[in-house]
């Protein structure tokens, strides 16, 4: 069976993104409990949308790309549920940045 | 009698759909209480307006197109009853993606 | 007497419209009591508009006709009373769709 | 001494109205008690403004004019008082219909 | 010393007027308590702006001016005091209307 | 060590300005308690931006220079604290008014 | 490893900033404690997006570089943590000023 993702085609501007999973060691090596765990806000791109168009019906085109590790802004987003996996939809424009590799 | 939903002409960019149901058995094979079907938000679509006009008097064309399943967003659409049955109809830019077949 | 909604004259681009009544009977012919009833978002054109004009000054021609059945949207709308009955005004753009007949 | 709002002129697109007084008898000439007197919605325009001017800086004609019985929106609206009585002051667009003599 | 408010100078389309005060006596002649005192919605006008501009830089000619008996609305406006006077300031278009001299 | 206020440049259309204080005596002379000392919506102007632009990308000009006596609204702005001082920062057009000298 | 915050690339006219630390000495030089420590909103700017479109589709240049000190609003802007540091990020024009160096 294909991954879920792979069957979903953002409309317009919109991107599929999955938030990445916190760690669940601290920097020192301790296993933390859940409530330490902060909420993470840097997701994986995993499909976009071909882009909206402006008023002059050209299409604007997409700041973010299938594989970009990128932030999301604290609120806002469409949840979604595939085949039991969590992801989020957000606008291309809410997407307050990229984080490049090192 | 034709289906109800049949008779249903959305007006403008608007477009009639019925939410998917939510399978009743986990995933294992085990009946599952109420409590824990989640809502769902992929729906087939069953009908389609004609679009909305741009500024120019253009009509701007359809994302989406009758059989589709599409993923409709958490907050919106409006519910009607037609013989019984439950539908909603959205924007047609208020719809997140489409989920195409396997 | 003539009947009262046919004095009034809606503004640009609204419609008057009457909610059809609910049946009192469910499927089965059993009388249903008042909390059955689900409330009607289904309604008649009474009287239509000329449309409202563009910021180019032509008028934008109106979705609906005077003897349409319409799916009305569950808020807005403004209630008014003539001669002891109850009517309604939307904006036509706010009619959702529009029931043809079987 | 003429008559106050005779003194008042609305400036731009606004009206000034004053609601028509319930009838305090029922169809069937027994006197209501005041709950029973619904708010009305019906008003006569006593002074209409000159209109308000588009983006182009021409002026928009208004839809009401002098006597006219029209139906206010629910909300909105200004409350003024002039020598004792009650008048209440509207957009033109904002009122949704007219009622046409018998 | 100058009046107060003689030194204040309107920004843009903003006006500033003073409430009429209400008159202590009923229309009968008797003293009214405070609570029957109605808010005053009435003003005068004491100094008016230069007007603000439209998007092509043009000055949107002002529709009050000072001395004028004005109708102002219920909510909004900036109260100022001046060496122990108050005032308030709103801006031309939301003056709702001029009542002129008998 | 400069006054830390000549190094604050505000940006866009913005301006820095210092509420003026409210006087400690009444106008006959009697110290007030903290409780009568009115809030001031007077401030001095210390600093304005370039301003900004229209959507032509041309700068619209400043309705207020350093050294005014401005009249500043009742709610927004933003404040800051440099060295020890309390400042509030506007948008030029948020400002009511000037206050000329006698 | 290279300091995480020059891995983020802020998107469109977005800025990446990380305020200020408020000293923890008063200005006499005594130790404050936590409850005395102001709400700093100063902060310096880490990174700099390459600025949103206009209508026209030209890019508005952006009105703050790397190394300068910002005063930043007091609501808005979203948090971000990379490798344990907390950075801010905000629209370029949501900036109320820059502070000189002396």
């Amino acid at each position: 069976m294909a991954q879920a993702f792979k069957r979903f085609m953002p409309l317009a501007d919109r991107i599929l993104v999955q938030k990445l999973k916190a760690e669940a060691k601290s920097a020192g090596g301790i296993l933390l409990p859940d409530s330490a765990k902060q909420e993470m806000n840097q997701a994986k791109v995993l499909a976009v949308g071909l882009g909206r168009r402006n008023q002059q019906g050209e299409i604007i085109p997409m700041q973010t790309k299938v594989g970009d590790i990128v932030v999301i802004p604290r609120y806002g987003g469409t949840e979604i549920k595939l085949d039991e996996e969590e992801y989020q939809i957000y606008r291309d424009e809410d997407i307050v940045g990229v984080i490049k590799e090192e």
